[in-house]
């Protein structure tokens, strides 16, 4: 599979193990967001525009959270402007997500009295995806802990970096964990200088992504301590002769979860942005109650089938997943609000931009 | 099925009944309005845009024929610009059908070295798809002939103009014709008024469609002939209780071919747009040279099966075009360059945008 061009996606349809049943955990993380979208917007965003104002939504996958966090913005761009003039702009809303994403079902799932025009632009955000200067609010919800690909050094048996018997970091040498790290540096600071191109003088790129506190061990990260759950499922399973050691060496999640602190940086190394807000978002975590955790298997299997199945072949996500219900019961330490959902809201650096 | 919602859609994926391998006919209409497209455009665009230029393709399908579209349209432009400026906007493309297009087949062929931004617009072109003044170019072909609906008279027992043991106007009475026709004035002119408020200043509507010859009876048009057919293949199979005969008679294809006479008296009643060309492509019919009556019977299966399969049940595909197919190498009535299609060029009438 190569991630570089074709990315991965999470399960499309509506069918009962779809991400469209099976993302309420993202939705939470979406509704903490919104008293935060409405101050940064009221705080933020200019004038209307002449014509269109456009908005994207990056890593929107096959809604419905997308379509919430798309009226969020919305309503507070009209709640500012009303305030102003009578003269409120059409909406222009793209939804973007790798080639791979379901948009059938998207668009057969697009709200029916939205009052924007629609559209979706496939491909990677890490990557220009839109024309120069020409979107004036650039979201991503619970997308940038997502890498291009994984690093490359850890699937070469011949790297200090090569991650055996492992399919993410928890638990890996400090080479593993300096791969995952370099390679997210590079991939967001791809991913600014894009969005610093496509927005509008004055546009606000605003980010939610699941991250790591400061000081928190790696293998203390309640995301990453998932993902080192379903590793030790897979081997298990390879133990069992069900599926090949070798194919289970040669897995890595292209996943990495940075602190406040490396986001920082990057943001201050790549230049274009200036920090607006940087915070943990409040309630996101206390306001999702899965019932079981058969919810938070079938959670991980939307996100994770795509990867998992692509790799190991399909026929195995039963298995794989049933293992890990299991061993989310026998763990039983979901704690909620121990995860980091960060809101980031950023504004491009006037002084880079009248420069250019 | 409520065609004003959702509409319907050429057969999705890439196998072998697809809309993807079976548009050979549609292609050399392309191929054939190329020169047409290069003269238009280096006749009426204007000086390129300070950012992007917009162009959009109503009823794209799912490829590959609009990514030879939009090569025409933009290497046109393109040309045209580099005579008066090294400075080439960048390009931005929507590609739009139906939301029961299978868009995802579209992202998935979408050519890799294209140098446009790419998009997707779900929805019918007889509303708004794009905010106020934002295109450049608006291209639509072998679409138009598809009406919103259709009209509501021939459904009704009660109506004269009940189409009964037809599912088209060949051989119709004046009732049926009549309503067609209606339903077609009402829906191009809606077109053109959406589209006159979705072009800038100076932009291009460049349409081709299947149409009828001025003076050429309904019954003698290809096209109509060709609808004809396809209905006495389901009446036989209606006689032979294969199908509910009701079922046909509540079955009616939602397609018009208007003549140039009629273009014209909508375009002007309409008042929008001013007629820069109008004229057959003279080629389109001789460069298409299907092998056999199984061509042909794919190429109509890949564009009838949503409609036909959705009414009567996709099992019955394979009896209706093997009947079909019979029949056309009995009729034997294949004259290539009979058909016309038609070249329409539209531009803004200035004086109606000046007054807005």
């Amino acid at each position: 599979m190569d991630l570089k061009v074709n990315g991965f996606a999470m399960a499309g349809g509506d069918d009962i193990q779809s991400y469209t049943k099976n993302s309420s955990y993202q939705r939470a993380v979406m509704d903490a967001a919104k008293l935060l979208v409405q101050n940064s917007i009221a705080d933020h965003i200019n004038d209307p525009p002449l014509a269109t104002f456009r908005v994207a939504d990056l890593g929107c996958s096959v809604g419905p959270n997308t379509f919430i966090a798309v009226d969020n913005i919305l309503d507070s761009v009209k709640l500012k402007y009303r305030r102003k003039t009578d003269k409120i702009p059409e909406f222009q809303v793209y939804f973007n997500d790798h080639i791979l994403n379901d948009f059938n079902t998207l668009f057969k799932s697009l709200p029916p009295n939205r009052d924007y025009y629609s559209s979706a632009v496939p491909g990677s955000f890490y990557t220009r995806l839109f024309p120069r200067g020409s979107l004036h609010v650039i979201h991503s919800s619970t997308s940038l802990h997502w890498l291009s690909q994984v690093p490359i050094e850890i699937t070469d048996p011949n790297s200090p970096a090569y991650n055996k018997g492992r399919i993410h970091y928890a638990g890996a040498g400090p080479e593993v964990v300096d791969a995952y790290a370099r390679q997210h540096a590079t991939d967001f600071s791809r991913f600014l200088q894009a969005r610093a191109e496509e927005l509008v003088a004055g546009g606000l790129l605003m980010l939610y992504i699941p991250a790591r506190p400061n000081g928190v061990p790696h293998s203390d990260e309640p995301f990453v301590t998932m993902n080192d759950r379903m590793g030790t499922c897979l081997m298990d399973l390879a133990k069992k002769g069900v599926i090949d050691e070798n194919k289970v060496d040669t897995f890595n999640l292209p996943e990495y979860f940075a602190t406040p602190d490396e986001f920082e940086e990057i943001i201050k190394s790549n230049g274009r942005f200036v920090i607006e807000r940087m915070e943990k978002l409040p309630t996101a975590n206390a306001s999702y109650n899965p019932v079981s955790a058969a919810d938070v298997s079938r959670g991980v299997r939307a996100v994770m089938a795509g990867l998992v199945g692509g790799h190991f072949g399909h026929e195995i996500l039963d298995d794989v997943f049933s293992l890990f219900e299991q061993k989310q019961i026998e763990a039983n330490d979901h704690k909620p609000g121990s995860e980091l959902n960060l809101f980031i809201l950023l504004k491009l650096n006037q002084d880079i931009a009248a420069a250019m």
